[in-house]
């Protein structure tokens, strides 16, 4: 929140209710102090933060950040985008997101899009909010669209995508990058130095981290000679991957292992395997997932799966947002980190 | 958002930059169309709205909700507060709010409370945003608090409580009563009529709903002649509880049900069974979880649990959502829902 924001304020404010310059009195501190109490950035001794805190609630004074968007022409909202809030990774990701945006004075607007149909309806509804980033958790949102959606306001768009850099759209978006040939690699090696021979692909169609991890799988399995028996969709969602890991085993060559796109569809695979299809995991068939959520670790799964750390994860997007409202015109920035595999009991 | 809000915005943006007015003559159509096809409440056939948001993008214009909160007063933000996103029970709730909140044209602001020294900065952060609700999905938030916090500004406060309403505080605040004890007394019916003599409760101390639930399990126990054998500190946390149940099984006298206070608690407390203590689930000891998730549904599981439809929740939250916008002066509004035991396997 800055100086001039609070200047607004008060202006707006004038026999509108107390203002800052009243907390200021009451409290016997600066107007600048006031300021510097209600912004998360600033550094402020906790007992006076405190002291100012309890007067301007006493007066019934609070900041209005409408008024302070009015002015500076951006708000403290970062918008992120998902197509559900629902599942264990998002929710995960943007808990701790959320976490580390608001130490920085920034709240976050969640947005669920859901039909393709309704996106413009949608960015409309975003931009009117003027964020200061976009994020987008949404595999089938191309950075191209959101380039679009978002080029004439003064929003960033760090992108969660797996995609490494290309020359052709450096200028296009913020992203984050996510390392994953390496750790699909180790998960491969692992498979074949227990003796596993026949590999299946429970992949999430349409999403650009499942061709980037599809090709990634293929690579390695050529290198370590296990024969890649296919791919069959998982849509990354327990119900769908059990369905499928059933309809698969009852018409196909049985494979010894399976990998799966995230952990929520390992799930569906292995309580396909065990429960309806008899099959031992991991003694007849191994599972490996992606993601490593926290349910990964619930002993009745003990998944065996490829992971990036959740506060690297949060930390790296912190960065690109903290850069780009430093700076709205850098070319665009790019954090990569890197995916390793964390063995458990599946494989 | 009202006509008032675009006309705001109309005088703010003279000279700078696109205007209602310059969409509805180049989209030739009237001010007032433009402004409805930007409010996801009004009716507008589908391929016109699509044209007005066309013609807007390519103006590069967009509704400002900052201007429009500075005239109405009243922000189309709901304020969403959480100790935690990061749960499957928090987040499945979210989400679905989310959605049917969207569809009213209102957005979600997500803030994440962990510690209570850092309630007033967080209110006074939550304050500046004018939210037109507050929901607090914290059981450690009094309605009391939420009342002071947010009494001054014309936010709303839904409690996702499950109290049943008190005399005294008719006027705190409105809220969401869950009825849990019919569906608790259900539950201890079935244990009873498998032959249960001894029973063990899993709670999440400092949690309202961890009391109310804990009193309709002590006189339903009474009811159907089962021991309650006390119990043990699970923080609502899968991990919390396996060490729990572990230790608590090699001190005392062995129960042969356990109810826990929440589903992720159920999982820790069957993990530590069927995995640490080599007891059978449910042949020696049952388990019997609430909020039926997801996740309760998974095989692995396989859940008997007491559940809230999902939908009916969130249906009845954002009915206290527009209630409170029609009127803020209204006495507090109560909505009140059933919870239902759901048999699976594990008693």
């Amino acid at each position: 929140m800055s100086e001039d924001g609070v200047e607004a304020e008060r202006t707006r404010e004038q026999g509108a209710g107390p203002t800052a310059l009243d907390v200021a009195r009451a409290a016997r501190v600066s107007r600048i102090m006031v300021s510097r109490a209600f912004n998360p950035e600033a550094s402020v001794r906790a007992d006076k933060r405190q002291h100012i805190l309890d007067v301007a609630a006493g007066l019934g004074y609070h900041p209005d950040m409408a008024a302070r968007a009015m002015v500076t022409r951006r708000s403290n909202l970062v918008a992120v985008v998902v197509s559900t809030l629902a599942n264990p990774w998002e929710a995960q990701e943007i808990d701790a997101l959320t976490a580390v945006l608001q130490e920085d004075g920034l709240a976050v607007l969640v947005f669920r899009m859901e039909h393709k149909s309704r996106f413009q309806f949608n960015f409309a509804h975003i931009r009117a909010y003027r964020p200061a980033a976009v994020i987008a958790y949404m595999d089938d949102l191309k950075p191209q669209q959101l380039r679009r959606a978002f080029g004439n306001s003064p929003a960033i768009y760090p992108v969660y995508g797996i995609h490494p850099p290309h020359e052709h759209d450096e200028h296009m978006v913020d992203r984050l990058h996510v390392e994953q040939h390496e750790g699909i690699a180790n998960a491969v090696r692992l498979l074949a130095g227990t003796g596993r021979k026949r590999l299946l692909y429970v992949r999430g169609e349409g999403a650009a981290s499942d061709i980037d991890r599809m090709m990634a799988l293929e690579e390695a399995l050529a290198e370590y000679r296990i024969d890649f028996e296919g791919a069959i969709e998982g849509n990354f969602d327990y119900a769908t991957t059990r369905a499928a890991v059933n309809n698969y085993w009852r018409r196909e060559r049985q494979p010894d292992a399976i990998f799966a796109a995230n952990d929520t569809s390992a799930f569906g695979a292995i309580d396909a395997l065990r429960f309806d299809l008899g099959v031992s995991v991991p003694q007849q068939c191994a599972v490996i997932g992606f993601d490593n959520i926290r349910e990964a670790a619930w002993q009745a799964y003990n998944l065996t799966t490829i992971g990036v750390d959740l506060q690297e994860r949060v930390q790296a997007l912190r960065r690109i947002v903290a850069a780009r409202a430093a700076d709205s015109q850098a070319r665009s920035m790019v954090e990569t980190i890197r995916a390793r595999l964390v063995v458990r009991g599946t494989a």
